[in-house]
């Protein structure tokens, strides 16, 4: 028995998100009948984590255990000829230790949200961005909101009560605004993320851009854990899961 | 009377091409539909040439005549409330001299071909590039050829008989590849292009870059007129159409 752990980049556009449910056609059905037709035998994959409908990834990871044979090195190219063209396993597979579980064991998350402030939406990417044509957007309050997030925080206010979570305390290790172009990137490093909480952010911070919330505001809101006083949960296509880190370091 | 010049981007991925044609499904079936719906007038439009099945505009240039009163600034945003997702109208309208016309009075085309030369292909560009990992080209080789394409030659090398032309001859007055990370974009000016020709070329040029047509023999492929002697067709969705200008400045 080996275990068995690869990254996935995925445009989750045609997908109910990535975690299997009774309905189907989701990353992770997709991903687990690749590996049927290559090894015959019927595996179940753990991700990082679940993504929502539309959410997309860049490196998403996932495990399997498996009795199969086949040599480490071959996994990517086997599974990327059986997969749909908007699922690409990316990077080397690894043999893991036999305990190693995808999103029990992992340690930083880092997510981006991808806003376009063009007049007019970029038909290339008009599954992949947020459109917020108008008016000017202040990034310099944005980025003002984006510091208060950083550390350890209660984060009620920025999620949807949609399953129970143990603890809404999640530690945020960074959040920066970058700008290029007519493309604004939220990106936001943590050790976990509540239900929804990257999109309320985003619709948070859109509105302290718009003026319509006091960028200075972010630390009471956090204290006030409460989600009706934020902004709205944005767009899930704007939302990207850029990588999952397994490494101690924090650094 | 008048006659309305507009710019247009669109991700041919879902069409087949520009040009109406009996089955539908065409970018100027669409647009001719939104005009209708906001005219109440069906009214043909004249674009600046066909593009195939999956081939994209970034500029894409289209006129129509049209008695509807709606003022020059209203008809970018009206057509686009009307139009999908992947067709938008970019820049502004113009009213234009009745005898304008899309594709007579074009003075300069841009092309540009994508390749994409990373191990996987990118799950978000893989409508909008061919992908071609292996083995590693030679961008030295593909810029000598490209030179040798500059100026007025006859094409028939590069070209499908497909349609009649009255001639082969065109002027090419720039060609150039750019590379960005592990994207390769062909960029082409010419004042026309023949059916596939950009596709030709863009084949042609990767075997170049793989050293199975010597980079130095474009000017003798050229002179040979004959289309078996140069690369395959390239994959259409590596191809978009990035300007077409009216000008009279060829600089």
């Amino acid at each position: 028995m080996r275990n068995i752990r690869m990254k996935v980049a995925y445009d989750g556009t045609g997908y109910y998100g990535f975690q299997a449910q009774p309905g189907g056609n989701t990353v992770q059905d997709a991903i687990e009948q690749a590996i049927e037709t290559l090894t015959e035998t019927r595996t179940r994959i753990i991700g990082s984590g679940r993504t929502d409908a539309r959410v997309h990834a860049l490196g998403q990871v996932f495990n399997f255990h498996t009795e199969s044979r086949i040599a480490i090195e071959r996994w990517g190219l086997a599974l990327n000829a059986r997969l749909p063209h908007d699922i690409r396993i990316v990077g080397r597979a690894e043999e893991v230790p036999l305990d190693f579980h995808s999103r029990f064991s992992a340690k930083r998350k880092t997510y981006r949200y991808s806003i376009c402030t063009s007049q007019y939406h970029d038909v290339f990417r008009r599954n992949y961005e947020l459109h917020h044509p108008a008016p000017v957007l202040d990034r310099h309050a944005m980025r003002i909101a984006l510091e208060q997030l950083v550390g350890e925080h209660d984060f009620t206010s920025f999620t949807t009560n949609h399953y129970d979570e143990r603890s809404h305390v999640r530690t945020i290790y960074s959040a920066e605004l970058r700008e290029e172009g007519h493309r604004l990137d939220i990106f936001v490093t943590g050790n976990g993320f509540l239900y929804n909480m990257v999109r309320i952010i985003a619709g948070t911070l859109i509105r302290v851009g718009q003026g319509k919330i006091p960028a200075d505001s972010i630390t009471s809101l956090l204290e006030a854990r409460d989600r009706v006083k934020v902004g709205p949960t944005a767009v899930p296509y704007g939302l990207t899961l850029i990588d999952v880190d397994y490494s101690e370091n924090t650094d």
